[in-house]
């Protein structure tokens, strides 16, 4: 059977960041690029340069970053998208710009109110501009499956002369049925003269549970791109996960004729990253990274397992990174150790200071806590990352009572450009007085839109981490807070929602991608 | 197009409870049942009636119960399971029974030990009995897809000549590809002679992220009836998602030659009370389902949705039961109008104490929250269900201080056996600090599994629904709690956990179901 290669696109930190409430500091955007660098991701889309300072940033500083992947921007079929595209990619080693328009009738009729000659022609045109900056264009055809057979084929036939080496037709809104949507590529790739001259790729959204299923059919009929998130992050219900289709493909590998090039022992720790950084949670029963993925339940299923391993199990835990072996460090652990740990983390420090603060952070919780496990560590840089944003208001002390028959009362002091400030409220609950309290310090007209609460480890002196994601105005932010004190993790994810709500435009956002 | 009907076989009561920390009480089994009936199910898989009393006597009252759904037990090929499923569903209108053996080379050889004719023999032997005790019988061939072409056949033949009205061919390990397990139903459905006389039927794992497509795939290819569970609910990573099922069917009506019976304006309250009742979050990226599955993020779609709806949008996000109109209750709300708002949301109380003891906690809900949506009441019901298991701790008083620098303290009085008695205790945090101080009067001797904070609505005076999972000597349970003082409900979830715990057997838990 050949053997082909399959190009991994993640766009976690793009399609991914458009989830409501998942948007991202470039600070964040970095340690997830690492994290899919060392993974061995071929291409990550960073962000949409153009839609905002903050994404403008974010994917400029990932380029200059990440070495070993690809780092492509989104654009618009438009000169100002792809010139912005172009500068902040300019610092990669490898660069692309994928630029989109719609080809189905609804939406060329409805949203661009275009006819199909003008959107051919504004195509080639923003291919044409975009090979000026790049060698790696990828083009996409927006709601690509529900755009006629005739007009696809010619608009691919010309922007593929126009010099896109990569064309990608989306499942803009979920639709596609594998069977329908692998016979598209078919018809296409034998129907385009010069399809040999482009990669073809799949964009799939989850909203009928088949985005995996959508993309898989479509590898079977000569796509060898996917574009993929961690976690099936993404807008709505998602984009097809990455690790489901990584690991599909490489457990099916009797069927599918490619292989892609991603470490999968990477793939716990990289959705946990991304987990830990959105305030999405993964349930349980999410496949290859839910945390019930591999356990199994039932008598029977056990003796099944412990008989012959293959009776039950058709992927190894270890294959996906569970159970690797876990260093448990303490109180006593030196800096060396915490160090060493935090590097097989795949977490760098760049300063000796970036190191202090998170040693620090370090002792303070081996003070509460017995045992720190990794995913301890990867709260300690997920909570305690330096940001210009945090600098508004800091967290000082809090005093809070519950007593049965009683409201619950809480006293916080916080350090409001550089003074202290104290309030005392009552409330349904210690979270509830506290973030009263809080508030009347700052009065900040927000909406609280989320309180979510995860342990990051087991037992009873687990950290809790707590997001809290706040809006104003139409901007959503979260805030993050670990403590083995849910009350203090709670306003320190108060606080630092707060301080992102604050910071005006620098947080990166993307604010238009249709993709 | 033809349009054949499609057979709803839900096992969220069975296969989902096998989730590690899913099991269910026998209340809880009735009250999702009555939802599943609600939203038209046409089998319910209640359980696995020989797997413990409890179990059985689950089944027992959900086929008490239940009058429009068929009610299943599972039971494996040996008489001793059949005449207890038969036992169970007794009191069913219409009942089922489900009767299975491994066909897989590997599971014959090292989990049955048995050679292929001994399988062949005790299928048609268990069919045939079952058939005494209803004429509905379905037959599983366990990890079917993984089974020879030739003994399949042989083996399907032969129990749908002993009786079996439907074959459920499952790909139990997630290993599935939906052109190859749709094409393994047309080849098998061609070759059997005798197959127009029984329904065909998928059970899919969702390993590889594949379960949903697999079983469409096996729709395609005349497959008449598909197991799932809400949420996607099961062993490992779940099973086939039930929403994801009926609303792709629904959806692509254009493709797919069947319909189903499914309301599917109760999906989203189903999958509420499933996920409250196991302590299972869904993901807001879950499709469907998930908090995100239809919200609109970014500003092009959005621009899109206004313009015309469907650009973006494929399913209403009513017709799944999202924004149904929702009517708040107040603390000025009457029991008239209570009893009728639990009564639309299908919660009926089978006693005026039953009714009394929910009004009274919506009383003291008023009192601590402004306002009570739909989610509050589910809340109100599904932690104040009064069991036998609540007998010998109970919760009376808390007092808990937390101050910046020192270690948070905690003073808890329970009610042991009708007797006050308090402890106190530091901890890590205030909840540590509280479960700390229980164990000093309880010394249960447990782990802790897990411990997960739900937000119910929204608002700073929402509740916060804690689940606490206790292990101890191989038994798993889930405790839940729900108060505007996330400290108080982790006290009470810690609480009904240890009174599950020391409940003995009554608890329904499969433990050998291999499906």
């Amino acid at each position: 059977m050949s053997n082909e290669h399959l190009v991994i696109f993640d766009t976690t930190l793009r399609d991914g960041e458009q989830s409501p409430g998942a948007s991202m500091t470039k600070e964040e955007k970095i340690r997830i690029a690492k994290q899919l660098e060392k993974m061995r991701v071929d291409v990550i889309e960073a962000g949409f340069a153009i839609a905002s300072q903050g994404d403008f940033e974010a994917v400029h500083a990932v380029a200059s970053e990440i070495k070993a992947s690809t780092i492509c921007s989104l654009a618009r079929a438009v000169t100002a998208d792809i010139e912005r595209a172009a500068e902040a990619i300019k610092p990669a080693e490898r660069s692309r710009i994928h630029t989109f328009i719609a080809t189905s009738p609804i939406h060329m009729q409805y949203k661009l109110q275009m006819q199909p000659e003008q959107v051919l022609e504004q195509a080639v045109k923003a291919v044409t501009l975009a090979r000026n900056f790049t060698d790696d264009v990828e083009f996409s055809l927006e709601d690509g499956s529900r755009s006629e057979h005739d007009f696809a084929c010619r608009i691919i036939e010309a922007v593929i002369n126009a010099g896109a080496t990569t064309i990608n037709i989306p499942d803009t809104v979920g639709y596609g049925e594998p069977g329908e949507y692998g016979a598209m590529f078919k018809r296409i790739i034998t129907a385009v003269p010069n399809s040999d001259k482009a990669i073809f790729s799949t964009h799939c959204h989850n909203d009928l549970g088949l985005a995996v299923a959508n993309s898989l059919a479509a590898v079977m009929n000569g796509v060898r791109q996917v574009e993929c998130t961690i976690n099936g992050l993404g807008e709505r219900a998602g984009n097809a996960s990455l690790e489901e289709l990584v690991m599909a493909v490489k457990t099916r590998h009797d069927l599918y004729p490619v292989s892609t090039n991603i470490d999968t022992r990477h793939i716990v720790a990289t959705s946990r990253i991304v987990s830990s950084t959105t305030g999405f949670p993964v349930q349980p029963n999410k496949a290859i990274v839910g945390a019930n993925a591999f356990a199994h339940e039932s008598g029977i299923h056990q003796d099944g397992v412990l008989k012959h391993r293959e009776t039950y199990e058709i992927m190894r835990a270890e294959d996906v990174g569970w159970n690797t072996n876990k260093l448990v460090l303490g109180k006593h652990s030196g800096r060396a150790a915490v160090k060493a740990r935090f590097e097989e983390l795949g977490i760098h420090f760049d300063t000796p200071e970036a190191l202090n603060e998170a040693f620090t952070r370090f002792k303070e919780l081996a003070d509460k806590k017995h045992e720190i496990f990794d995913e301890d560590l990867q709260t300690i840089v997920t909570t305690s990352t330096s940001s210009p944003f945090d600098s508004l208001y800091s967290f000082t002390a809090i005093d809070v009572h519950c007593l049965t028959g009683k409201k619950p009362h809480a006293s916080v002091t916080l350090t409001v450009s550089g003074q202290a400030q104290t309030a005392e409220a009552e409330g349904g609950g210690p979270v509830d007085a506290t973030f009263k309290a809080i508030e009347k310090i700052v009065e900040s007209n927000t909406d609280l839109l989320l309180y979510s609460v995860n342990a990051i480890t087991q037992g009873t002196d687990s950290q809790g981490e707590v997001t809290v994601r706040l809006e104003r105005g139409g901007k959503v932010v979260n805030g993050v807070g670990a403590d083995t004190d849910i009350v203090a993790a709670s306003a320190k994810a108060y606080i630092q929602a707060l301080n992102l709500i604050e910071s005006g435009a620098q947080r990166a956002h993307p604010q238009f991608a249709g993709v």
